[in-house]
């Protein structure tokens, strides 16, 4: 159980305004607040670890996307692993481990729908909010649902060196597949090849992602798990072979204003492509069989991750906003608890 | 069998030089050779009609596409309807009607590979080179195996009146959809409406696309079948409802130059849209069951046509300029015979 000097009082990160392109920190507003007495049939939990996640930038603007928007002076949302403090529900016992969606804060009160207990198992307790959680089964999905690897073929992913890149290239190279990441900066590319056994990677910030990619991939590209979009993607559409597949998972470039364009609309017909734009929020019922995959792999060792752990709630603002930039290696999380 | 005045010389339609953006005529030349004796194994065909297709555009060109390009001064390919006027093949005699791929030329020679025999049918000799020929199978291919129509749902689709489009609609409007399309011009828009029997016909060239798109599909759009591309496909991306499906079956608009550009694709992930391109050539297995479907539905009359018939060989670039403006009603032939 934690130990904390102040269990009477929760601090959170609201939504101030709507960001008017790029997010700032002046977009949130940290709030202190008085806990309520706990209702009957409920638990309230303290938060261990948040997840940042790219989709969080579209819940921020009021348009139309796959989530309702948060409202202004609401609580971000998002997911944490987290352990029960308090409860008044027959389910849950205080000192257990769970994982919801808490939000962006200390505590958080909850009826148990959507609350999963974590598992006792060897995987550490952040690993269930990446490679073991929400992201994995992303990469999980895409690559097996949508692009259908196939061994000899060449698959390539943007954003190779984060949460859900760094598992998709592991899965497909698992699957036998040449596999070639596009990163920003020849660190991350590091990683990417040497941490996760991919073929190849590009670096996108060196100014010459049309030919490094073009010498990286000599036999073409038949499959592309997007996650960046505008002029990353076009690169790789320029590259794919007949009857290639996309699998459009995220497209960070334009999160922070009006949509990127795309150029190389030609190659969808020249190609004969599927492009498949997916959430896997959809896929409730694939995700049992996904995470007992990833968390066998992460187990015996074959599965690797990398993390990047901000120290405190209000330092949430800064790590997200440097999560859509990439400043970021692997999954970034916050540590609350 | 064809009584011509001259049966010992070819007129043809040769490829001058690859068009810089917009094909202009200086782009043909008509040249007239002497026939020369046939060969042992071979049949000779006068050509009837032929059938001017956007696809030719992209085979003027000297780039990757998915078919390879005319050289310069060889002729210009195409398909046609034709009658057999010599024959050293024991499988076609004088005076039979056969459909190929001869090419923009009154006389062709042929070892009988890819040549068909049209069936004897109540069904005019021109149609085999549309409505029950390969833009028929285009229209079925993308609707039926692509799009997947379900009764109730809403299609749309681009160059409506067209060789594809009209067919596309009909058969959506039969599998019980609402058929909404998009063409160029009032006169067109009525055809589609009156003749073709689509729920609405927008008119993008009135200058109002989105609004009158809005209009046209109050409850969004379920399917695309696109043959334009461009702000045209935009404008109906901006309308797509969740998983959506978009057939990309042409891309006329780009292409005198340049891909034009996407700029809506952030609905490919927030609608978790589908987007398949195909050639229909790629899937001739199919052919036979779609001609019998569309052959039926010409003979009950429930599946209508219309024709442009441009008279003469020397009119067929003129023509083909005027298909890639949309100067013609549905599908665009040249009488040769």
């Amino acid at each position: 159980m934690i130990e904390t000097s102040d269990m009477r009082t929760n601090r959170r990160i609201v939504l101030a305004r709507r960001p008017d392109g790029d997010v700032t920190a002046e977009d949130f507003r940290l709030e202190e607040v008085p806990l309520q007495p706990l209702l009957e049939g409920q638990l309230r939990v303290r938060n261990l670890y948040l997840s940042l996640d790219p989709y969080m930038r579209g819940r921020m603007d009021d348009a139309k996307s796959y989530a309702k928007p948060v409202q202004i002076g609401e609580v971000m949302g998002g997911g944490t692993v987290a352990e029960v403090v308090e409860s008044n529900h027959p389910d849950f016992a205080i000192g257990e481990r769970v994982q919801g969606a808490f939000g962006w804060q200390l505590f958080a009160e909850s009826d148990g729908s959507g609350v999963q207990k974590l598992p006792s198992s060897r995987i550490p307790v952040t690993a269930w909010l990446g490679v073991v959680g929400m992201p994995g089964v992303t990469a999980w999905y895409g690559l097996n649902r949508i692009l259908e690897p196939a061994a000899g073929q060449t698959l390539c992913v943007s954003a190779a060196s984060g949460a859900v890149g760094s598992v998709v290239g592991q899965l497909a190279k698992a699957a036998g597949c040449r596999v070639v990441g596009i990163a920003g900066g020849e660190p991350k590319c590091r990683l990417v090849r040497e941490e996760y056994g991919f073929d190849a990677c590009v670096d996108y910030k060196a100014g010459r992602l049309e030919e490094d990619l073009k010498a990286a991939t000599p036999g073409g590209v038949d499959m592309l798990f997007e996650n960046v979009g505008g002029s990353i993607m076009d690169a790789v559409l320029a590259r794919m072979n007949q009857s290639g597949r996309v699998a459009v998972c995220g497209l960070i470039a334009g999160y922070n204003g009006k949509d990127i364009a795309l150029q190389r609309v030609r190659s969808i017909l020249v190609n004969r492509l599927k492009i498949q734009g997916f959430i896997v929020s959809d896929h409730l019922d694939l995700w049992p069989q996904a995470l007992q995959e990833l968390a066998a792999r992460v187990a015996d060792g074959s599965l690797k991750y990398r993390e990047t752990i901000a120290d405190g709630l209000e330092k949430a603002p800064e790590a997200f906003i440097g999560l859509l930039s990439g400043a970021n290696v692997g999954k970034q999380l916050v540590k609350l608890g």
